[in-house]
């Protein structure tokens, strides 16, 4: 694997609005899918029988799977506090309108998951979860962790932290111990990440960093609750890195903005997973880079909804080499979004994909080629 | 243009599901897009100051648009008395969540439309729908017409038809008047269409389909109510094909089943527009071709949401050449079509649509080398 790399996320086995033929063209060197949700549907087991994987989505480029744990916030306290990993408070519209109940509930063992679409109750643990991704068979697989929430108090998130670095062992264990049966042999190579946690809490986020960093991992997932804003980000990550093995590959767990991209670069994460782009693609915010006006003010995004776009013959990014860009107006792409047209969600969906992953190389091709501050300063010092 | 050709339906200047490159890879060779859709949104003055459909939606090859009458019927009369085209009674769930009030109004001066989305009322006339379908700029436009319903009686459908008669005059008045003008000289090629209208009243279809044939059209269309089965529809198109200029192109309008295909090429229809392949297809209907088990009975069809096919291997279809057969699993499909993901819709509006297309030109093929009988046979006479 090269570094610097943006994971495109295929939560379902697929990047949503887009199949791999698209992220082939987009040159997507991996992809990261979902433990939990192909868990539960079509469910590992038949994952396994159909082949594993890469074979069912036909994707044969690197996979990672995630633990699962995420879902133990996102879906449990995340969604009952009606907040994401970043602090940010959902609106009680959404909220209201997503009806979720308390489901999930965790312990030492591990966490057990109502699934509203079945109403079946999951069970997760590190030795489940271990099974689980090795039945999906993703070349890089993530410990069990419990990723806690901003608004989680000092007391919660240390007991979480404990219970992630138990279960580092655990899944570590179980791991190596499978992949000694006759049935996993096939996968020998695959990697098993490590995940950091606690918190926003210096002295959990060094004991979490040492602890990760001792133990006999492929590589370190930064995850967690990062604090409730940039600031508390970074200065995170700075308690973290700095402790970090030198030798293995470091990856932050759901953070992907442009901003983040340069900033975090250069603290020395290689790799960045997030849904961001596809998710905020189809609500009308699409990408465009300096050139075209964009900014770390309006987030490098133009909302498409508005009806200034009409009559607008330009490509969404004049800099962009997409297909979306190359053939289509953002006067046809406001349309489309307006019509709800299902090729809206394509070609926005391609588009921001595309210029993320674009960007990520530009940013790449900046250290290899030493202008990395000029480029960091067109787009985000300006 | 050649003729036995299926044109795809792309309402709102987009085949739901798909992208125009899509179309092009599927070698479509015309696109029929709906003139009351367009002048709603984006409104085919806006279309015109884009430069006109083709550029809009980024289709250099032919397109079509209809008349906007197919709405008098099927956003009026149609769904006031929930029944399509063919006499199909909509389930009465269909009719309570769509909750159409009566929304049109027709009178010999033309139609007036309740748009749902807006609330404006909009008018349709002849001089009306020529001025859209210029400011729209498709290849073939159609006349002015009114599409009764399979419930209308003699005495309506009588009515409907010389009224569709007079503006058959009248959209030939403005439409060869306005090309005078400087403004539409770039579209002095642009060919009207006469749309034979009578319901399943012999008398009517004969004299319509010999008024129409009398008139100074580009090429004949069939319109309106075919009766209430496929008998019927054979009927009335053994009444009306034999009275068409044999010099001039027919098209059946709405029409486009496998059957239908077969049979209305042999009767000398010449092409067809449906909805239906990327309708059906978002449900979870897949064509199959014979050799897939593909038959008159199961209308060539299965339903990728049947839980047998979760681990099925298979390609949709075996004989099918379409990015999703030679790519994906019955099983990913399966998979998707559950998780309604976007990528679902996407590859299966590309297998049907491309089923479809391959079949027509097979048909085409076979009856340029002489063996459209046995071609027949292995479809619909097994």
């Amino acid at each position: 694997m090269k570094f610097e790399i943006l994971i495109p996320v295929a939560t379902a086995a697929t990047v949503r609005g887009l199949n791999q033929e698209d992220m082939k063209e987009l040159n997507a060197e991996v992809l990261l899918a979902n433990t939990y949700h192909l868990h539960l549907r079509p469910g590992d087991k038949i994952i396994r029988k159909l082949g594993g994987l890469h074979k069912f989505m036909n994707w044969n480029k690197p996979l990672f799977t995630d633990s699962g744990g995420f879902q133990a916030f996102s879906l449990g306290y995340g969604m009952e506090h009606n907040i994401n990993k970043l602090g940010t408070i959902f609106p009680e519209s959404r909220k209201a309108s997503e009806k979720q109940p308390k489901i999930a509930e965790i312990s030492d063992k591990g966490v057990a998951f109502k699934d509203l679409a079945s109403g079946k109750l999951v069970h997760l643990n590190p030795k489940k979860s271990m099974q689980i991704q090795q039945n999906l068979g993703a070349d890089i697989i993530l410990a069990f962790d419990e990723c806690t929430s901003p608004l989680s108090n000092y007391e919660y998130t240390k007991r979480a932290m404990e219970r992630t670095h138990k279960w580092a062992k655990e899944s570590l264990y179980h791991h190596k111990k499978s992949l000694k049966t006759e049935k996993n042999k096939k996968y020998e190579n695959q990697s098993l990440y490590g995940v950091v946690q606690g918190g926003e809490y210096r002295n959990l986020r060094v004991e979490s960093a040492k602890f990760i960093s001792s133990l006999n991992f492929d590589g370190i997932a930064i995850g967690g609750s990062l604090g409730k804003s940039k600031e508390d980000m970074h200065k995170i990550l700075d308690w973290v890195i700095p402790l970090l093995p030198e030798n293995k590959p470091r990856h932050l767990l759901g953070i992907g903005e442009i901003e983040d991209l340069f900033k975090c670069v250069e603290k020395g994460i290689d790799t960045f997973d997030c849904v961001m782009p596809t998710r905020i693609g189809r609500r009308g915010a699409l990408f465009i880079s300096p050139v075209s006006g964009g900014n770390l003010k309006n987030k490098f995004r133009i909302n498409i909804k508005n009806s200034k776009y009409k009559l607008d013959r330009k490509p969404i990014d004049r800099d962009c080499n997409c297909l979306t860009c190359k053939n289509y107006s953002r006067a046809y792409m406001n349309h489309l979004y307006k019509s709800q047209e299902l090729a809206y969600y394509k070609l926005a969906s391609l588009h921001n994909v595309n210029f993320m992953l674009r960007l990520m190389e530009k940013i790449r091709d900046s250290i290899g080629k030493n202008y990395f501050n000029e480029l960091k300063k067109e787009w985000i010092s300006a």
